[in-house]
């Protein structure tokens, strides 16, 4: 006999294909949602499906958006010389709660990572390209992707392959973190740290 | 402007409300199930309402089933002379695990546990009483709250209450755990386990 009833098992089953979530995690939320009411499970249902379903890609930036343009695009008091790509639209959330940049964004939906099957044409580079090609207006190009292996080569590509077109190609600084210990920085951060040092 | 679309906004703080999920963790669920395929989002929706109503309570033993009585109670090969108290329907799959148990099950639903605003009458206390008295087959009572002192003062509420019936009612042992180390135990676990001992 199974410990669980087939609808359960199925919930558990569902729930343990989130991300983070183990299956232990996903008994403790079955049996929370067992125990919920149910129009709070109906709205929870809901809510899955309505954001699913009334999200897209803006077709400019590639961020999740339910208008397309999303509203940053279409914002006219951005500044839209500027664009900022990171790797996932979490990226942009961060980005604009700095509330410093004034840019645009461009999402790629990952990074090049070829240990994980992730190659060039599985991420937003061509639509990246394109955008550039299609509006003269962008001056400058900052590379937000992660400080990581496969981040920093995903930078390096896109900046060989835009930098010909006559376009200030950036990449965010990497060093030690505000408020950090120098005793506690890896080797690699305080490297980066060290060459990328500037005069007061 | 928000930060996120409204229905996005909405799924992170429907997300939010499940226990152990925080802001963070709801974000970067929300944006994983947006980058789901559709049909998955679907399917992860409806496995939460299928759970939910086709879920109800065993009429006997209080526990989550889809078909009442549920399938332990309605087995005639359990031994039904017994019936084992748990706080929730996650400790009869935990019992049901370790595959030693084979009498009834009673759940509660929680644990008297007045600071919280949980009553004696808000878990089903009243459902083992009326249960006891109708049914004459139950010799004993096991008590597995668990060791905390809400766990303990329940045991010692429905020990009291069901006693003078003439029923065996026991408490599962608590002690060391196996495989543990008597330097790291707390006095707590130590005191009992030093009034538990048994002759060899």
């Amino acid at each position: 006999m199974s410990r669980y009833s087939p609808s359960v098992a199925k919930l558990i089953s569902e729930l343990g294909k989130l991300p983070g979530v183990g299956h232990k995690s996903a008994q403790r939320l079955a049996f929370h949602i067992l125990a919920m009411p149910e129009e709070e499970v109906k709205t929870l249902a809901d809510a899955l499906m309505t954001a699913r379903t009334s999200t897209k890609l803006c077709a400019i930036c590639q961020n999740f958006t339910d208008q397309d343009p999303c509203p940053i695009c279409s914002d006219p008091k951005r500044d839209h010389s500027t664009i900022c790509v990171v790797e996932n639209p979490r990226d942009v959330a961060t980005m604009e709660r700095m509330r410093d940049y004034n840019g645009l964004y461009h999402v790629l939906h990952g990074v090049y990572s070829p240990l994980n099957n992730v190659g060039l044409d599985e991420i937003k580079i061509r639509e990246l390209i394109t955008r550039l090609q299609t509006s003269t207006e962008t001056k400058e190009v900052i590379i937000a992707t992660n400080q990581t292996a496969e981040g920093e080569a995903t930078a390096m590509y896109l900046a060989r392959l835009i930098k010909p077109a006559g376009i200030k190609v950036t990449r965010i600084a990497s060093g030690l973190p505000m408020g950090s210990d120098l005793e506690y920085a890896d080797d690699v951060t305080l490297s980066k740290a060290m060459q990328a040092r500037h005069e007061f």
